[in-house]
């Protein structure tokens, strides 16, 4: 499997960001072709260690990482992307990591 | 089910880090109780957004909030994270989150 770790700071405006999210984001996400599982945070994200200014989580899972540079390319991949700019902007410290998974 | 996200920065020495990681860190990690699930990413990690410099990542999946409670009070739980704490101190730049999921 191959994973697509997002983290998303806590936003200047909670409500707004949530309702861009739920109602434009997912949607969008969930057609981008070869998405096996997508799943968010259910509450509150505690933070153990580290920077603790953080609003939501979602982990993404794909087949391998050659289906996930598919995804991307693809039409789909590519508004999510698109969108993902508008209500996270990159200079906003959101987080995006990419990796093949192994099981321990 | 409920996830906790380990991200470990680029460590001073790699070798070391992955030494200690694979040699004590995950068999100690793999007694904790109520452990379902334990991934970490098999090659490199790419960063779309946020910090490069990455080494790696742990997804470890608890039946929920509750139960990740449980583990980290349990004894190996403790030793699990004292082990952390040596490798990757506080410090370090270690980012860990815990979080209830939803799928999507």
């Amino acid at each position: 499997m191959a994973m697509m770790v997002v983290i998303y700071p806590i936003p200047k405006d909670v409500e707004a960001f949530d309702q861009h999210y739920f109602d434009i984001h997912v949607p969008l996400a969930k057609t981008i072709p070869g998405l096996r599982s997508y799943e968010i945070n259910a509450g509150p994200i505690v933070t153990l260690v580290g920077n603790p200014h953080v609003h939501r989580i979602g982990a993404l899972y794909f087949d391998d990482m050659a289906a996930i540079q598919t995804a991307f390319a693809s039409q789909e991949g590519q508004a999510a992307g698109a969108d993902r700019r508008l209500f996270a902007p990159d200079s906003s410290g959101v987080q995006m990591f990419l990796f093949d998974t192994r099981k321990m």
